[in-house]
């Protein structure tokens, strides 16, 4: 990894360990690549709806995270990110040994950034994509008080 | 209560004492009336995001359950209900004491219902609205080996 | 009408007739208050889907320009409003004489103001909910080159 | 082609020639794939919004038509399609001499489909993308009385 690089998945990671919600359902940060982030959740009893799949808040919340930081790759350094809004289909029941929800940057803007989440379920050696995002990410400058 | 609503209550929290994730993060049913329900979740220090916030898909857990199962109080009695998509919108950040989450079925169909979601921050006595969500339900026949 | 919605009311019913879109489908302002804008479109047999009913875009453009200009009255004078995003959900065939988009403000911020449309189809003297739009804005201060 | 992407080339084409606003607006198909429909649109004076760019209604209007005929493809012959919801995310102004809306099946199922749709500004000979749609897709069947 280039510096840069080295200090993007700093940022990220240690961004992500002050999201308490992260280790309450055990998901952690797979990949950092600049306008790219990787979460994966492994499967758990704790997690579910009625139906014994994963349920859909918990997959909005690592398909959240993976865009938000997504996001954060592409943003100045002193800036934050927040979510405005997302929109998340369930594409299929969330069934699997493990998920992993994959932010991508579709639009960087200096107010604005609107990233793109899918989100697979991995069972043996294959994997189906279960849930698709759009979110709109808020570049908060550093002035707000706001940090990773 | 006449016994329609009883028959409903019962069944709605039911089906939500299955919901392990409700149980992990906390969150009870509130209130269920036909069209209605309201969800609760106390603050906890277990479910936060970066600044400190109440993690965006914590909260879209909670609204997302409340806008199923007022989605639930409308069906057929052998009918289960899936969430096909979602959309939240964070209007101010999570913080206060205690959330409600409350949903609305907006339109009731054979196979889809269209819910709204208002999600408020609780603090001493007063109360904010922090976020809104619309969901587009399906109706799953009971043939489907789907139940509540 | 004191003043300041005289002003609020001018302002739209300006820029409204600046978006040649609302000619050529034969839109109409036809309420402005604080905060909430109304557009009428009569039925037209130029703007049908396949099955004759009013196409689902036609829908948004009246939805989402009431959204917009309801965000408009609560923004200082020098600033632009742009949609960022909006959410449609089609509830039924948008069948009807005239459509009526109801456009409110449901968190105005100083970058960022999310609306609720709703439209609704008239027929005789009858009025049914046919589409629900939640929307983001994104307040564009003066300097932009922007203007209303 | 073979007979079968012949077939579902015509049968696009025949409904789209009964979509009344396409006309309005001058919109046309480019190209019709299984899974994937392509709609062009040439610039046009009458469809802008205050700014002088394309209305986001009439950009929803080509990328919706796209998805829902990109739908239409996976659909067994005698089903029709319904959108239920659509949301559309404005990433650049819309301009330019011609827009492309891109349509794509993500995941076809029994009863719904969601598709993503891609809207490019082309100019000179260059294409930039400016808007991003998720749709959901009914799928009705023949029964209900309504045809392509």
């Amino acid at each position: 990894m280039t510096r840069d690089v080295q200090e993007i998945d700093a940022r990220v990671r240690a961004s992500f360990a002050k999201q308490t919600i992260m280790t309450t359902i055990g998901a952690e940060v797979a990949a950092v690549r600049p306008g790219e982030v990787e979460i994966v959740l492994p499967f758990s009893e704790s997690l579910l709806q009625q139906h014994g799949f994963i349920h859909g808040g918990v997959v909005a919340t690592i398909a959240d995270s993976a865009c938000g930081y997504a996001a954060l790759t592409v943003m100045p350094r002193e800036a934050a990110v927040l979510t405005t809004e997302f929109k998340l289909h369930l594409l299929s029941p969330a069934r699997g040994e493990r998920f992993r929800a994959v932010g991508r940057v579709v639009r960087g803007g200096k107010k604005l950034v609107v990233s793109l989440g899918e989100v697979f379920a991995e069972q043996g050696g294959s994997s189906k994509q279960i849930a698709l995002m759009t979110t709109t990410m808020m570049v908060v400058e550093g002035g707000a008080g706001l940090r990773d």
